[in-house]
């Protein structure tokens, strides 16, 4: 994929919203009650992970982290804000004292953007008073969990397609923001592009697109339709042939572009069959150079099967940006471990029955065997585990004190974990290949103290 | 659900983001197509419909169209959008120069928000040149899309909870701005509140929550944290009771709050059981006035199975903010009618396979029968159906020449919505209340020309 162009530069002046309501009431009244006993205080560290995976799938794919480093960044409760908490009871005037000022001042640690992830890899850690790292549960999960999942779904499409560029193109189908997050955790995931333009000028991804069927019922005939759009967007471009019958359509598309027409879009029927003979007609007709992109409904095991056929790229859709079937990852933020009155830290854990979780401060590494393939995620309780020579440490660090660390957010951010996605597939057993259901690819083994 | 509180007052100050990137390449490469050959200044008639129902679903929940009018009303291209436009090459100078006075200047009718919908009934209709309404596709279809399976899922919730409150926490589980509108679209369906600060401050919802495992886990022993909550937030607060064992952190809460203690929360384990054993422990301590929230994964099925148990209120995540099952409600957007040459309108509808859809600018009026229940979805293809007296009209205006009627948008938007959920609820046929696979409640019959 190393000559298609994926990048175009970004335009500055795009505002990150107020990201400090991204949370829930419950956040603030635990504060409240925390400042009253003064343990909000103590030194805490929070970790994000999932216990599972979603039914069936060998691997899951960290996203959002960058989005949400500069959301973290720009974590403040101004005058609206504190007027509504103040209004509405939510919480009292000590507390209103404590957000005013707040600002985020701890430690971050993780999986980088793009890496791969299994059951209770510590995909998050957050250090600092537990009144600064309570907060963030609510906004750190819902980037994680909406990010992770569409990357996780559009790896196995990435790896399905076998090198064919998929397109993201299910902005219509998700939420108007989630549609731009989804888009970027796409082409992190591998995707070409996006038909997203607020994804372009925000991370500066390529977009691509040129028409849809109303274009054509526009227009009085089909000739029109397609000599407008090859006179506007010339010979090169794309036509959408299924509208009335494919066949007088490609006839005609090439009747008028000639053999330099760019592609025929396929979006409804039979694409196996379809892709076929449509190849065999735009070959009789001297269009060898001319591609087939397809378009409707697909998702992993749809290009699958499409990859007997002559497709030359896959725009995905509904199935990208809903997470094939598992549209959110379903990771937690847990208290695992906090000082107690003469500053020790302590691990903790929940005891209830399916959902308990494991006390302590984690480290991870990746165990590789000698041909540099994984074979398990080593997760150390309170203590780095050991490392033979040919292990990958996993754990990055994002923030400290406070600040952003360079490289993790912005345009860059997305370039850095598009590559970090390629390097850890490439070193992901072969059975991440398979789309079937089954166990994890690799088992997470704890080494405690 | 009359004595309820469910809504506060809203702040003012929450700015639109810019809408007019919430959209796809291809709607702006046909815009200069169509301006090219002329054809953008034809008159057009857009309609967004599903041609089904999620599967097995008996009908659907208009939402997010307050949301889409606000956004329409701001859907400007500023000096960054026109400049990276410019930059990568999407458009050319004509259209650039289109753009940059773009301002949306036709009507649009459609289903009120918080009306019941059914396979292809016309939900919105935009009526603009070619080149105003085929803009808003992406932007139209993600907001009501996203919205309407929210709406969907959260209204057979609602159902299924038979009068007992049901308050939406799943904004850790989906994108956090998806988590905004699925708090609002909650409300809109007949949830009662929402951990959702950001749908607090936006638009004036009810906002609820108390304390997680990590409060319980900060504190030395439970105890503590209890006394800690307690102390802070009032003896009428809601405790969580698992994060160790149930019995004895009920005994607890008891033994500090006293009689007055508001609630127990239960978060994990078998439910059911849990909830009988919890009451009986309740009463006996003399506490029968505390109540028993629970919120341990819920979806309309297990609110159906805890119907039975003495619970009193229902805490919804994950299945809520991901459409129980059907995160997306398929709308899809179709030019139906445009003029050609003369300005005489001609319908106008695609043949392809499975997506073929029917021309011409539609009606609708639900059928009531002499007691008020509805009996079908009348959808007139180029005029009004036939009104035997008893039946309500469906479509109402939302904008004319592009300026925002009253009453839609913003709060009061949302209470309205709110209302017109549980009118229309209690005029569909009881069948609706079943929670099993079926057919739409109520068939869909055109009348043609």
């Amino acid at each position: 994929m190393g000559t298609r162009v994926t990048f175009v530069s970004t335009s500055a002046g795009w505002e990150h919203p107020r990201t400090s309501f991204y949370t829930d009431h419950y956040e603030l009244t635990m504060l409240q009650a925390s400042l009253h006993s003064g343990a909000a205080h103590r030194k805490s560290v929070f970790e994000a992970f999932a216990r599972r995976l979603p039914d069936g799938r060998r691997y899951g794919i960290v996203a959002g982290t960058g989005r949400l480093l500069e959301g973290i960044a720009n974590f403040r409760f101004g005058d609206a804000e504190l007027e509504f908490l103040k209004r509405t009871n939510v919480v009292n005037a000590q507390t209103l004292e404590y957000l005013a000022s707040y600002r985020f001042s701890g430690d971050i640690w993780g999986y980088p953007e793009g890496e791969a992830y299994f059951p209770n890899s510590p995909i998050l850690i957050v250090e600092a008073t537990f009144a600064e790292a309570c907060m963030l549960e609510t906004y750190l999960l819902s980037v994680l969990n909406h990010d992770s999942a569409i990357a996780s779904a559009a790896s196995r499409m990435v790896t399905a397609a076998g090198g064919r560029p998929c397109i993201e193109m299910g902005s219509r189908r998700t939420h108007e923001e989630a549609a731009t997050a989804s888009a970027r955790a796409a082409i992190i995931a591998g995707f070409d592009s996006t038909s997203n333009l607020e994804a372009g000028i925000r991370y500066g991804i390529k977009t691509v697109g040129t028409a849809a069927h109303s274009f054509t019922l526009l227009h009085d005939t089909e000739r029109d339709a397609f000599e407008a759009q090859i006179a506007s967007l010339g010979d090169h471009t794309s036509l959408l042939v299924d509208t009335y019958d494919v066949e007088a359509a490609v006839r005609t598309a090439v009747d008028l572009a000639g053999p330099r027409l760019g592609a025929v879009r396929l979006d409804s029927g039979d694409l196996v069959a379809q892709a076929q003979w449509v190849r065999r007609l735009l070959d009789d007709l001297g269009n060898e150079n001319t591609k087939i992109v397809v378009t409707s409904d697909l998702d992993e095991y749809a290009i699958a099967a499409l990859q007997s056929a002559p497709v030359d790229s896959y725009g995905v859709g509904t199935s990208l940006v809903t997470g094939s079937g598992a549209p959110t990852a379903s990771m937690v933020y847990k208290l695992v471990s906090r000082t107690d009155d003469d500053g020790t830290f302590v691990s903790v854990a929940k005891a209830a029955k399916n959902k308990a979780s494991v006390g302590g401060r984690k480290y991870a590494l990746r165990k590789l065997n000698e041909r540099g393939i994984a074979t398990a995620e080593v997760v150390g309780v309170g203590r780095r585990p050991e490392d033979d020579g040919n292990d990958r440490p996993l754990l990055q660090q994002f923030m400290k004190n406070g600040e952003l660390l360079p490289g993790w957010t912005g345009h860059e951010g997305v370039l850095r974990a598009r590559r970090r996605h390629a390097d850890s597939m490439a070193e992901l057993p072969p059975v991440v290949n398979r789309l079937q259901r089954g166990e994890a690819a690799i088992p997470t083994l704890y080494e405690e103290n």
